[in-house]
């Protein structure tokens, strides 16, 4: 049995791992496109910020533990076609010639996904030489690197304002570069309710970050001889007002959209948002042929088929494809879009849906705020947590939660405990039926998610009274 | 309606507080033994350290938050007995005399727990005055004030190494005495397993505690002219050696019992170690008569009825008593024992059963111990968090989850994530479906608690194909 993976992040290295324990006399192959297999992208940030020390720390496992697991690894290898009938795999190698074909009994495709180009005139004609940057990869981080460690790059333009662009954000701002995020949208962090984003761009602006939400980029351009920096981004507000602003780095941010083009050639079908469409076994449809990670759709408890790339979503995906792919039977339960994000000393994190979501879903939403300590306030250090409940009018169900708070308030596990009340199916009223725990200087009596849960349990006993 | 509570704790408050958000018309009573109303006695630790400054900062809700809420308090008064067949409660007020009777609709009896007095010669004949005490009350917490305050008084005798116990040990650690901790059991803190309880002690010693676990207190008396403190304590270890320990303080805390004289006196049925019995809905019984908080039985969800007093619990017994009170129909869910303790610089949580309980329990258990970190080693500040899981050989099922680790390593709102996928009846294996949060300074991309969950799924595996 020779089980091949593409891709050596997330989702290959997890299908890889989990087809080894579940069959240990697999033999397994893992095609890496660049010679970092296993590295934390998410982790990038950090690495920029200069928390992370050295690069080679970003990596979950070293090459070789991943091998000590039973995997081969052809790193620097690009895999160039899918033989489906033959069963073989073509790959160009690392000196760019075609290599030959492998044969493998199963494929698990784990081509992630590739950062949104936006229509920014001038943007085709810049790159890393020029401090013009797109960032997903450790190639693409390494080049920032060398754009930071050029003389005179003392500014930097973000363009987005999701999860990377703020913590990248984050990250500059640590090596002291002055930082201007712009966002095209009405708030910063747009996964979140405006609310909660307000607070983040606030989070923001007091650590010096200059934000213009609203504010779309039209044209990145070399700054004329004489200006400030070396590049200057000119974008219009929503009101029609121009924004110029020069910088020695720039850094697009928008999005990514699904690697497909392999899978796609090779027939695999495409659904939402055009990634790879998947079973939840992982099955594309192509006899003998897995895909996983951010270039599937997703499959997502509440809203059914989507495509909501995340790398804990990459790793159960390539878990479970690596679990069939080895001859198992698991189904990928699905997607909560569970989320959190660390902006210098707060974090934000939601699951489930927001109001406008749900409502979009068909569901009947009724979104409420509410404010709850993190631990009692007597003792020292308590921090505010700002949380908004999504729960459906008709049947009580809760469907999101998103909270708000400083990095120590435990927002992130907090968002857990919601997630797994959703998981299940619960009603807002009965997460008040958890029992959790309770000591003075980590929490309260009622957990504050509880406590928010009974916000939303009394507004609505408020309107059915009224 | 008129709905008496008995007793200003946890369980008495909050049947108040939600009998009058159920029925906002509900005439509501609050009978106070003491002249401390909702104050929270899980925080006394805290004022004994300092941390908390003043002891009216105990106080979940101020005396005129509770009347504003709709409650009337009759504070320093005594329930002394219940005309069950005429609804008239019978009170001994402020001055010492009766008061005319009270007629009720609905009473909720929330008496609550005192401390056990364990068979320790010469204790009975000391007190606050001699510098030894219990611990349970407000006015407990003031004689152990008075006491700290008096001249000479450096050491500390601790009798039990439970919650409370190594809370004031930490307490009494930052007021500068010099603290022994004595423990009958063979490890402190007996909640947890004995490989976490030794993590819990190394914490005790590294911060100057001393600690003699299988050491059984035999006697504490005054101590002669001359010795080097005014009490001294006499013990023997479980090898039959004897230790003597002089202090200035001495700390008896070895548990509660259920205060259930009121109750039974007017006929309600007494259950698990002696807890006044209630069925899910609270009733005792008793036509009109609910019961709630550390004075009644558990219902637990995996081992049935029982008698966990617990704050936590004592809220939510309280709000469903308050509730059906009111003319509601609500169940109490059902503990799980979730629960927590920070201990210096680290903390301690469990929820569910461990090995031995869920065996008694007719399980088949199987415990595993895993650790990982709270979030990637690479961003700085990371910390181990050591995991017990224990889970059922046959069905797979998710009995108890332990947790240990640094008091910033989340471990209260881990262990309920796992409260939360127990509570549901969850297989060990399911919990890696959760989908959970990641970012790399708050997590990992599988939560520690389910890594811990596939470390108990490998282990199981690995014995059937053995």
């Amino acid at each position: 049995m020779h089980i091949v993976a593409i891709g050596g992040s997330d989702a290959g290295i997890s299908a890889a791992l989990r087809a080894r324990e579940v069959d240990p006399d697999a033999e397994v192959t893992v095609v890496v496109a660049d010679a970092y297999p296993n590295f934390s992208i998410c982790g990038i940030p950090y690495y920029v910020s200069g928390e992370v020390t050295h690069w080679r720390n970003l990596a979950h496992r070293t090459h070789g533990d991943l091998e000590a697991a039973g995997m081969a690894l052809r790193l620097d290898t690009v895999a160039r076609k899918i033989d489906v009938a033959g069963r073989l795999l073509h790959l160009t190698g690392p000196d760019g010639t075609d290599q030959d074909p492998v044969p493998y009994d199963q494929l698990v495709i784990g081509t992630g996904a590739v950062p949104v180009r936006p229509p920014i005139a001038g943007l085709d004609g810049l790159g890393p030489a020029d401090g013009v940057h797109l960032l997903h990869s450790m190639d693409d981080t390494f080049a920032v690197m060398r754009t930071l460690a050029e003389a005179g790059t003392g500014s930097a333009v973000i363009v987005g304002a999701g999860y990377v662009g703020l913590e990248m954000a984050e990250g500059l701002s640590a090596r002291g570069l002055a930082v201007t995020q712009l966002e095209r949208l009405p708030e910063v962090l747009p996964t979140v309710d405006g609310e909660l984003g307000a607070l983040v761009r606030a989070q923001l602006e007091s650590h010096g970050v200059t934000v213009h939400t609203g504010t779309d980029v039209k044209a990145i351009a070399r700054a004329d001889a004489g200006a400030p920096e070396r590049l200057r981004v000119d974008a219009v507000t929503a009101g029609g007002e121009p924004v110029t602003v020069h910088a020695g780095l720039v850094l697009v941010v928008t999005g990514v959209r699904p690697e497909t083009g392999l899978a796609a050639s090779a027939g695999a079908d495409l659904g939402a948002r055009g990634a790879i469409h998947v079973d939840k076994a992982m099955r594309t449809g192509l006899p003998g042929v897995y895909a996983a990670g951010d270039c599937v759709i997703t499959h997502h408890r509440l809203l059914g088929e989507t495509y909501l790339p995340l790398g804990t979503t990459a790793h159960k995906q390539g878990r479970v494809a690596g679990e069939n792919a080895a001859g198992g039977h698991r189904q990928f339960a699905g997607s909560l879009g569970t989320q959190v994000v660390k902006v210098f000393d707060q974090a934000a994190a939601r699951t489930g849906l927001r109001d406008h979501e749900a409502a979009a879903a068909g569901f009947d939403p009724v979104t409420v705020a509410f404010e709850a300590d993190d631990h009692k306030a007597y003792y020292p250090g308590s921090h505010k947590i700002a949380m908004r409940f999504t729960g459906d009018r008709a049947t009580g169900r809760l469907l999101g939660v998103q909270l708000f708070g400083h990095k120590n308030a435990e927002v992130a596990k907090r968002i857990d405990i919601a997630a797994t009340a959703i998981y299940h199916g619960m009603s807002v009223d009965e997460v008040s039926d958890l029992d959790l725990s309770y000591t003075p200087p980590l929490g309260s009596p009622w957990e504050a998610v509880q406590m928010g849960a009974q916000a939303w349990v009394r507004h609505q006993s408020a309107r059915q009274t009224r």
